[in-house]
């Protein structure tokens, strides 16, 4: 059985290489392929798509996180009358953030399928998905007008026509695809099935702007109803799945395709979704957040020579003073925004496979993370031992703990199917388990500590929430070390008699693996 | 001669193949490794660092373009008096976000030339490697504090402080490099001469800190001195090299380097710049600047519901009337600066090898790249057919010129050594290089012929303007054709008689790609 695993593992290995060299390949190949092409049709410019999607992945993770910019630029007062209002107001832009951002991740999605059909692109190709892109660039828009004048057809009216043509021109690229079957993914491109799976592809897709037609004509009679039709629309794919799942789950019945089925298209929690384009998109997240407030600071922190002249008698240090807290905010988000890259980082390069329900949760953590340096703001933006400044410290600390507990419940999932998704090392088990269980877990076990340690301690709370900032970069640091410490720990309290029997196989490939080198 | 240039293609592919596969390789290599380590001292994680490079290119082309906003912010009126004092504020700004955007790719290209080095990770260098991306983002703002207050010592004590930490942590990751070998450059790695190398690396790396401690300790007694060494500091090597590759080039001497010197750390003109890296750099400053507009239009074009209640009587319409030419300006700058992305995507696809000077033309045409939002916004800001309009839109044209000018100077640096840097096709006389070199020139040529338009008829300036934004996507789907027909009519002016002789062979290598393909 050992040698079994063994194998296993290097085909693991082989999948994860095949996967990332297709890009390579194809592009060797688009070459002998628009030879061949050009022969038979005089038309040759076929590429790999790998850097038209990176551009993408790049404009659509900025796009998702435009819309907490209007939050972030909320000012506050400590005018009591006035806070309730700037909350209620808050309560929308945070929403209108949310909201925007699942939509946008689901247009995300659609993209990567689309992108799944067809792996080689050419100049019509990159240029009708440059098109794509613009408008879905301004959805968010759309979104936020519809969210002031909820009682206005005009946003409504506008989402719909963006996602009518977005629908349209996905159509115009898999009917282009299937004319120029070079330009398809192999599988498809070998089916003798071309024909169904064209019509099926076109049938999901067009699904969404159909949808969008009924609730634009609804938007004139009753605009309550088009709401209700863009929600579905947008969430009934994954409510159906999500049902017939857990039905699967609890009856244990097997729900069976038929063997044609396309392997895109199911809306599956377990559809494969490129995992290559879900650390680009997240990077992208990640790298826009990280200097959210940056951007701020060079814009608006640089005083005006007038005012240090008149006010601070030409004292640059004091004039900056005034704006410490910035500093600190963005010094202390980007820390936490980059140690949460880091961890997803080190949780990404063991994962072989990324299915949908693990990018719904890196959707969710993303989500919390672009709230980051806006509490981080807060955090430092009231004045000390203030009832705001403990909320505010609060809030940081319950997104941070989001934010963690979501790429926690990633590796959760895959660990369900972890033969398919993850590497042997991070398996239950494997040698690298336990120190990736501490890596995902740190951020969310201090967020917690550090809340509770302001409940109790409500005086100090800017004090522990400081040295939370300082003390985690060191902790990650050390980390391996103290994993291995706890681990020594734990095995010493639980089977001190175990402890000089060092053959007992935990699981049959461990043993062949260095796992001593960690525990002792 | 025929068959020696057909194994020499295969051989370019080869290359870039092995290129492209590394990342993948070492990724598993890294688990080989990380077990062979593991077993010598216990310490195991070796990973890829494809995506932490990734990452920091993605943060570093936001940093680049960030000085862009003040710029973009900077209100303008048709009052003649504050005219010019707003003139003369914009042209700092201007000034000062060009110098950012040069000094943030100085580190950038550090950065690549470090990690070209170190070619493995492992979390304590991506620790210190997000530690120093962090003092990176700074940057943009203590150059700003110089430029606002320039005969103030603190801006320059703080530019000078974060380069001499920066470099502090590159020497240390350098350290930590060389201590643990199987980090490095495999060339490096099996060379005798680590120490030497180590030596080298180190020297060039502290040059620049050490140079910054002076600028410091001068700044406190006569500031213009610290300019000058800081000027000299960053420009210094590029200014050398260059003297030194122009004399090589007039006299024709060998400029021979003892053979035992790093390949890196060259400043040559010439050196080898990762690919890779450009492309994410480049594509990351192409997404920030075409989504500039959209982030302002999202949070400021959103009109109060009740000012459309007061002023326009609840019609939304009207009331987002007031913000047309905004729109306007957003998809005329995305669909210029897509395009822009879509002609250097084309261009590094044929591109095998990228070298520092191609990388300083990028580096301009970037910067000018970065420009396009704010000139698109100006175009629409001014009344029809003032004065003002047709200045903006003739900086329009002037900045798309320049725009497409550097890419084309990039593949004409490209064509000087295209054995080892182009892809056969796209060579003097390749199947492809007509086509090319009609896409390179496509931006240029229009934005020059509209600038001769515009003086000319400059009553219809924005028509005009307005017109080449709509032509030229088009212009590029059917520019396969036009190039074709060109390329016919040329044939047929010049040389009616070789017109039948079609085995006349341009180049050797030509005559056995299908060139007749394009040509009828």
């Amino acid at each position: 059985m050992g040698e079994n695993d063994e194998s296993e593992i290097i085909e693991h290995h082989d999948d994860e290489e095949m996967e990332k060299m297709r890009t390579p390949r194809n592009h060797s190949q688009s070459f002998l392929e628009s030879v061949a092409s050009s022969e038979k049709d005089g038309y040759s410019s076929t590429q790999s798509s790998h850097r038209l999607l990176a551009y993408s992945d790049a404009l659509i993770s900025i796009i998702a996180t435009v819309m907490i910019l209007p939050v972030a630029h909320t000012k506050f007062q400590d005018n009591e009358e006035l806070k309730l209002s700037i909350q209620a107001l808050l309560t929308t832009k945070v929403a209108v953030y949310l909201m925007t951002f699942l939509i946008v991740t689901v247009a995300w999605a659609a993209h990567i399928r689309l992108f799944q059909v067809i792996e080689r692109i050419d100049d019509t190709l990159a240029l009708l998905n440059l098109a794509c892109m613009m408008l879905i660039t301004f959805l968010p828009y759309t979104f936020s007008l519809m969210a002031t004048f909820p009682n206005n057809t005009l946003g409504i009216l506008l989402f719909c026509a963006c996602v009518m043509v977005i629908g349209l021109i996905q159509a115009l690229i898999v009917l282009y695809g299937f004319s120029h079957p070079f330009l398809l993914n192999d599988q498809i491109q070998m089916s003798e099935n071309q024909a169904y799976y064209k019509r099926r592809i076109l049938e999901v897709i067009m699904r969404v702007p159909i949808m969008c037609l009924f609730a634009s004509v609804f938007s004139a009679i009753f605009i309550q109803v088009s709401y209700i039709i863009l929600a579905i629309v947008i969430f009934l794919p994954y409510i159906a799945q999500c049902l017939k799942w857990i039905q699967s789950k609890a009856i244990g019945g097997q729900v069976e395709d038929s063997p044609d089925s396309v392997p895109f298209y199911t809306y599956h929690p377990s559809e494969p979704l490129s995992k290559e384009r879900v650390e680009a998109f997240s990077d992208g997240v990640y790298a826009i957040v990280a200097t959210l407030l940056i951007l701020d600071i060079c814009e608006d922190n640089v005083p005006d020579p007038s005012v240090v002249k008149k006010e601070f008698d030409n004292n640059l240090v004091a004039a900056l003073q005034e704006y410490g807290p910035e500093y600190l905010a963005y010094f202390g988000s980007f820390a936490t925004i980059g140690l949460l890259w880091f961890v997803h980082h080190s949780l990404f390069l063991h994962v072989t496979k990324a299915t949908r329900l693990m990018g719904l949760f890196n959707t969710f953590s993303l989500a919390f993370v672009g709230g980051l340096p806006l509490a981080y703001q807060l955090t430092h933006e009231f004045p000390r031992g203030s009832r705001n400044e403990l909320e505010a410290v609060q809030i940081s600390c319950v997104i941070i703990f989001f934010a963690g507990l979501f790429q926690l419940a990633m590796w959760v999932t895959a660990l369900f199917t972890e033969r398919e998704t993850l590497h042997p090392y991070v398996r239950y088990g494997g040698r690298e388990h336990a120190f990736m269980l501490a890596k995902l877990s740190l951020y969310p076990c201090v967020a917690l500590g550090t809340f509770v340690f302001t409940c109790v301690l409500s005086r100090f709370s800017t004090s522990i929430f400081h040295m939370m900032e300082i003390g985690v970069p060191f902790a990650f640091l050390v980390l391996r070390l103290l994993v291995r410490v706890a681990l020594v720990l734990l095995r010493w309290l639980f089977c001190p008699a175990r402890n000089d029997l060092d053959s007992v196989p935990v699981e049959e490939e461990d043993s062949q693996l260095p796992i001593n080198d960690i525990v002792t």
